[in-house]
């Protein structure tokens, strides 16, 4: 790379391609989706099918939940309180990545404490949609799907959020999906209808 | 949620959006193009040529660097031997996401250790394409973009790579690209041919 090359460099680095020109090409903006909830209150099942709806709608999106991450790039990290503040902090920063290039990112972790989720909301800023999947901790125990309440009960798994560690509803999520209340298809209408409100993809007509 | 609708969360478990969907949404595949070479190699300027010319074909790619990785992600990492490796280590599992989101995931860090790049490679298996930018340290410090080379050589940075630290080129790198000979279209039209042969994206025809 000659001198001519290095002003070209400049060039290229002041026009690289955006944010926005990426949200050109896809048809609808990157947004961050933060689903919390308890274990079994429908989060991950919620968040598959909202990936669905979005996929029929042309929306490119991703998923983050403990198969992709907690095998991933957090498997270094274990369930103290430092590393669960932690955990959460580099998903807000990926979701992040995401909303950038251009995706709706949708996370479905318990995400049990206010301070962290408040901090991945100050991570991401206007592109952070906060939905409370809220369900009653007896309904979310009676579903039980993989056993892991029961095992709690037991005493077989320390800190677990509901039994012996809080979970913090959010004060002012910009969704809650009751999912004792709603169906599954009813809960995705919801979001859909609210990323259609902040325009972050076209009404569906 | 009722028994019927637990029913239903198997389904939607069992159906959801694949990686093979997201990539034929987007008319490419998911892979991870992983530049290494020195400082002022010219990594980050044809990274960004390359987001360029993809962006023109359609192709959805996101490009990860120091400033995105280091100022949100890793921003708890300093530059110690454990915390380089855990730099790289989390760029290796990012990526890893964004090729299974279906983007081309175009990393741009030195990344000056074997190991590592091999760890990021195994990470990702088939998608992991290694391009060497290969360049004389003599020119690389010639140019000088940010002034790095300079306060290296006069002590005020610590284990910078080249001149205090090692680079270890890569043995089998998928590409080797001459940032001294090349032009940066010419160094982005090699990557492209190769993203091509690996049915990647669609030949240009």
């Amino acid at each position: 790379m000659s001198t001519e090359q290095k002003a070209t460099n400049i060039t290229w680095h002041e026009g690289h391609i955006t944010r926005a020109d990426r949200e050109r090409l896809n048809g609808h903006r990157g947004a961050v989706v933060w689903f919390t909830g308890l274990s079994g209150s429908g989060k991950s099942t919620i968040a598959r099918a909202l990936e669905e709806a979005l996929f029929e709608r042309g929306v490119r999106s991703y998923v983050l939940d403990g198969d992709n991450i907690r095998h991933g790039l957090n498997k270094n990290l274990g369930f103290s309180p430092e590393d669960r503040q932690e955990n959460i902090r580099r998903i807000g920063e990926v979701a992040k990545l995401f909303a950038d290039a251009g995706l709706v990112a949708i996370t479905a972790f318990i995400s049990p404490y206010r301070a962290d989720r408040d901090q991945a909301r100050a991570i991401n800023g206007d592109d952070f949609i906060e939905v409370y999947v809220a369900c009653a901790l007896e309904v979310c125990e009676s579903r039980d799907p993989k056993g892991l309440y029961q095992k709690a009960r037991a005493g077989q798994i320390p800190e677990f959020t509901g039994i012996s560690a809080p979970y913090e509803p959010p004060l002012n999520p910009e969704l809650v999906v009751d999912s004792a209340a709603l169906s599954v298809p009813e809960a995705v209408n919801r979001v859909l209808s609210l990323l259609e409100e902040r325009r972050v993809i076209p009404s569906a007509g």
